[in-house]
């Protein structure tokens, strides 16, 4: 990765009420005018790690190589809680470590695809003059990923690190022909997403019945609209996980789910 | 129309509270770093393909020649229902087959003054290497426009196909000195917007009673400062139509109004 | 101020449902392609001329010189109220002239550090063709903004202008060792901030007590972490203003705080 990126993207829970978004935003333009400045979502739910956890992980490999990925979700602002960027081979993820970046480093164990450094954020050349103690999305971690963005090292803002923090997260868990896991993510349509993904659903074939709450579904849809009007149905979402939907509604509203629900999946031959 | 866009505009329903929006400019900038991308809005309600006709119709006008619209209200998506793009003397459209240019064709019938042109999505060439069954957006749509914007041509990315889908759209009745129209938005601001556009309404002169729910209103104003706070009142709004209002308020609010509500209007002489 | 800003800022109470945003930017982009548009906020409340105020005050100055803040909130759209181009060292303001100016205004006369100067908008060849009485923000401000980003002076826009409309704006009374002054805003994270800055509050010493609602707090945190999870707590926010929070929580839902509401500083020895 030779060319750093021209592309900053932002994920917080700032939500958009307030002007804190388009502040970092000045912030960056103040430092390199010529970067492409990306929304991820600022409307992670106050304080929710684990939310900004998966987003970023399902989001960041659909960017080009070099992408500058600043996630600030940080109920640990102003106390002595490590900031840190991590440069995989494909971008840099510039965060407090607090866990949020536990799926991305998961996936890079899994797949030992990738080599991941980081460094904790030190080098006072690269914050704002002055830092407050409640916005370091403004004063440190914007200012470090427009200097990132213009070609500055990762080790000239800080020391290497290892050991990053990484939450606890719900495995499914898989016993002969039954599979244990749960609903981590409910989406804008009321889809609830599974920690399911399609290979392990294929470990253990291809005929079961799906429980969740009081649904069963006998089989997977390839389609939301193979399934009538209103009616529940299963299908794999757009980032590869089992998904309970209804076509055209809301499985949220309509059958109840809500995030940590149990799904169980039960083959029959 | 000769040189490609540098703008590609994206209305969807996907809302802000997820990434997906974000997601769709990552493949896009991965495409072509170098387009403007815009949010028209995210926030149609779910699978509403009826405002987003509305939308795309009265906001592409204000776009420069060349802008790329996208357009994604899918309730289709993963069935056999056709993407297109199509392609007028002023824009391009890319967005599934299910009525959402509605306004744009009848616009373009009624007036005659633009041609229009076609083509069914087909040529996987220009979509991402993987395509879900669930995120056509971020599979199809986003990386379809992004090449558009680079310069290839409708007719390498499919066939060129007819007879879009049109819905059914609520016309104003007029009969001698009545117009019988209906609401057909309501705003942000609680004004509701009706399908009567000025022209209709200068067909049938200039003093009329305007009846909505229990109002009864007899003039135009021509600012919405020109009547008493909290009063409701009649005003051609910033799309030619004709739209109810409370100064300093909301008429969804206040008089109960809502979307097919019959608006009346009356000749008087 | 040589050259001209290559970016916009866009403050309204528009909101994001409607297309209204992304129509501006089209109708500026189609002037300017090459100027950046950042949003500040558009969720200001409907026609709240102080909260807009308050918010171009907070966000102007993480800005890089020669920005242009365009901001529209603009109950007398269409009367017969002014519109203005304002020029300080650092920066232009397009807006109406209602007040939203206010906290800037006050800024700039209480330091002195600053010129100002202000043109009525009167020129119309830099508006949109058509003039709409009820959308000034894509006819007249959008249009007004690209302008001046492409070196257009404000002297070509129109006459040289005083005596800016102000809002009466609350102000913290200090007599002796008390200090009554109000919230302000409630923040997304439900933070109460008061109109109290630091150099105030340090005025009165060092040791005192805050009174707000029924809460009582004896000190100020460095970090909201300092405090206990569910605590409530006292920081100098990111605006240099006081604050009260909840840690981990909303001191809006806990406290019961709103807009208005009075806090009261007691210096104790």
């Amino acid at each position: 990765m030779d060319n750093p990126s021209c592309i900053i993207t932002l994920t917080t829970d700032f939500g958009t009420s307030d002007a804190y978004v388009g502040i970092m935003k000045g912030v960056i333009f103040g430092i390199n005018p010529d970067v492409q400045v990306v929304d991820l979502t600022h409307a992670i739910p106050p304080q929710d790690i684990h939310d900004a956890a998966l987003s970023i992980h399902s989001a960041h490999r659909y960017f080009p190589e070099g992408t500058i990925h600043t996630i600030v979700v940080d109920p640990g602002v102003g106390s002595d809680r490590r900031a840190v960027v991590c440069q995989t081979d494909h971008a840099f993820f510039v965060c407090p470590d607090n866990g949020i970046l536990t799926y991305l480093l998961q996936e890079i164990e899994n797949t030992g695809a990738q080599s991941i450094n980081a460094v904790a954020i030190q080098n006072q050349t690269y914050y704002l003059p002055e830092v407050s103690n409640t916005f370091h999305g403004r004063d440190i971690f914007a200012p470090v990923a427009a200097h990132l963005s213009l070609g500055v090292l990762p080790l000239d803002i800080g020391p290497s690190v290892a050991d990053l923090v990484q939450l606890p997260v719900p495995i499914p868990q898989v016993s002969g022909s039954t599979i244990i896991g749960q609903i981590v993510k409910i989406d804008r349509f009321g889809n609830a997403i599974t920690n399911i993904s399609e290979s392990v659903l294929a470990g253990i074939g291809s005929t079961y019945e799906i429980r969740v709450g009081g649904t069963r579904l006998m089989r997977l849809n390839r389609a939301y609209a193979e399934s009538g009007i209103g009616k529940p149905l299963a299908i794999i979402g757009s980032f590869g996980l089992l998904e309970i939907a209804i076509n055209g509604g809301s499985a949220e509203v309509s059958l109840g789910l809500k995030w940590g629900d149990v799904v169980e999946i039960q083959r029959y031959d």
